[in-house]
């Protein structure tokens, strides 16, 4: 009896998948991404439309689609100041291609740097989850502060090393507002805020403002610094294309007389060690 | 007579600036980027118009800016097949956190992988600056067809190792032909693909219609990889973020099966280097 | 009376230091590290006795010198089996220049890969902190075993995913022996090998040895992941080699057929979406 | 007639191996590299053998050994000047793990910051791959100078920005003369000093020196990026660990007034855009 090849493949695997993914399928000519196919997509959405199709799975409607790109529009750029910009720029001159000094800028997306905005979406989702469900948000606002105080660890997504009142913040909270996408996380963040400004003239920074938002959209917290990468790369391109036409290579950033060394004056290599190295 | 401060201050100036920048000014509580105020620009533009902006300076047409749209979901993503998403899961699977992921994801933008777009884009746009001010745009596809056969060379943005009809590459070009977007760069593209398809059935890719597309628009050639880079940003993002949410912490990537040594089979290390190293 | 120049310049500081560092001096023609002229130091130590000095700022004894030699090479290479070793080499199939392979492949360095070293130290730094001090080693080594049991939580340093037993582990303690360099540290690991072994034939591997080891040289846990690093870059360069210089570039990692799609099947993009990015 | 097992294997392949190395076998409890097994290299060579017999495929002579570990001593570090230990210690401020730091410090190691070494071997390679056979050596450096002079570009290995005389490259040749390790190439550098230093009062800088060094050695110039990454790194986590440790987190690399905005002034977002972007 004839063994079936289905049988003798059993037998002999061809392979098993390695992988799994439900984001895009793709077979020759043909590009599925989150079920839509690709020529579908090309021309009919916006860019800020696919990141959400991207990163949530689904479409969003026509005000998530608009508030989303304001919010990317917001973390677009913020000059040389942040560190992520001055190391980008740094490999740029070294000599390194774009898309070496690029991700040498977002390996500066550290917890002190980027961390905010998911701290932030992380502490405005969980307020949610541990509060008494007769709470107002004022009462939760309220709880939340004096949490933080008790702890003595800052709320992530309020004051700014440069800006007194940022500018986005405002701006992205009035857009929320105009598109009438004020969720329950945003109205905690102007609630905080309320307190903040009152108790030590502390007011939202761009990254509570986006915390909020983005929260009230439904993103998971773990895909704020993604959020936040993507709005900011136009920028840091940029940045990096500015370095590279306009200054001169391998530039010092530093002179020497900013350096203060203040380790061990003068010693020698002991006999000893001389001796072991040699032989 | 008293040497004022000013004057003293002049000749011993306090700092030099070190970093020059016409991208974004930033001002205690102001921050302006190529000349607008981030508020202004904040729920009034689209993403695409401020990546269009960033890069080039100037606020993009109407038509342009969804053109541009429609070019950055173009590259949005190609499932587990790019190098640059497997080793952004990679790294997501040894336990990295995302903005390392996605550095390392973007380090293999390689000139294989991501190279096709800048170098289709250099090439278009060097067709133009060559050529005899007579030739029409036949001649030139002609003649640039040739000089790359003639040296040996692949013609970039031709051709993808999986589709023999790139999807994404034809729907641009209708969306281009629809805002009535076409200029010489994406003709000439046009014009290459008629010869190579009759030639040897090869047709543009995604890169290829891109580099015509964004030549148009007076992108760089040099800002290409960096605006393929925006595209594709969400597409990894979702990929590391699927990575860390459903898959195993640290799993074999590949079986020891699939690894052949074809090395030195044994040696030892002499009693002469041992003696060395030993005392 | 005038006023000197140097009060002036004291008065508008030219430039405050932005950088203090402990680890080396630059002066025009003058290079001192850790408190030792360069000059002194090339040719009369050996890179081992470089690593020791500059992380820790002291030289090593001969003893701990060669040890330290061990350990470092200990880490070197483990074929193409780990994911920073495929991630390098993926990257530099893309075209990435060397430097930028290696940074993605130290990416793939994150907590599952390359933390069980500096979480072994750490786990063996603090079980001296906090145990009795009338605790023999047995003691301390059965209390941390119970302690990790009862958090269901795995033992950094101990099992390997492809060695029952690691053949390095079992080299590194032997070496440390013959140079009486076993401390507590390596004592403690050896009796926790003790009770795991009897307990799940579960042995030490290189990450327990070696942190036993690097502990009991006086090296802070923090150091752990940047001494393995110290030790596989050599690795890591070479497969980069290899790769570049004996493989087809851009090769395919993964067949279509090792790729499983689990997401939608295929939607389109409704006519209200279709008609808000449209206009 | 029953098909056998070899040909259905062959027929429905279980899986081609994937990789090729010739760099270590990996068995359970059996690594393999260059034919050394792991157990009898830990111990019994030194880091820098392993370095030489990782990248070289063999075990260095004595001398070798020893002249090697003197040049990966001579990269070391050299303080905060270079752009790769700034930007290093940036990524550590905004509070990234420590392989993230590493790696940004690493990408770098760009064509103008690292690059000298690999040009400078090279170019030194190169030069006796050119020359007429009955030419010595001193003719060899002539052209050499001559050539670079009438193109216009910069001898790498010779000059640097901060040392008028590099202590690294005159102790690196007294080392290879008193090993006796005097080659070719390094002749030719000393050749060049000769000229250059008569001509233009520039020396051999570190790159130079080890240039001429690891090409006598017989080391593929395109491995030389990778010996300075092995020399560097042990300095980039010492300075990792010092900005952790000793450093206020996130700290300003800069300040605002060194600072200089040279862009557009001020414009408004037209109302044609505003519109376009809202509905």
């Amino acid at each position: 009896m004839a063994i079936g090849r289905e049988t003798l493949e059993n037998v002999f695997k061809v392979t098993n998948p390695k992988w799994r993914t439900a984001i895009t399928k793709v077979e020759p000519n043909q590009i599925v991404t989150r079920g839509y196919s690709q020529e579908d997509l090309i021309g009919n959405i916006s860019f800020s439309e696919m990141v959400f199709l991207l990163i949530k799975g689904e479409m969003p409607s026509k005000k998530e689609s608009k508030l989303l790109g304001a919010v990317l529009v917001s973390f677009c750029d913020h000059g040389v100041t942040p560190p992520s910009t001055q190391a980008a720029r740094m490999i740029a001159s070294a000599g390194s291609p774009v898309h070496a000094c690029i991700a040498g800028g977002l390996l500066a997306f550290g917890k002190n740097h980027a961390g905010a905005i998911e701290r932030s979406m992380k502490a405005l989702q969980e307020a949610f989850h541990s509060h008494e469900s007769s709470d107002d948000i004022k009462t939760i606002a309220r709880n939340f502060v004096d949490n933080h105080l008790k702890k003595g660890v800052k709320i992530p997504g309020f004051g700014h090393r440069y800006h007194n009142e940022d500018p986005r913040a405002k701006k992205l909270i009035e857009i929320a507002c105009e598109y009438d996408c004020v969720g329950p996380h945003t109205q905690l963040a102007m609630e905080i805020q309320d307190i903040l400004s009152d108790m030590k003239d502390i007011r939202m920074n761009i990254d509570g403002a986006n915390a909020g938002i983005l929260s009230d959209m439904g993103f998971d917290w773990r895909t704020g610094t993604g959020l936040f990468m993507i709005g900011r790369l136009p920028g840091l391109i940029s940045h990096v294309y500015e370095e590279k036409v306009r200054e001169p290579a391998f530039r010092k950033f530093f002179d020497m007389e900013e350096i203060y060394y203040d380790g061990i004056e003068e010693r020698k290599v002991s006999y000893i060690n001389f001796e072991e190295a040699r032989d």
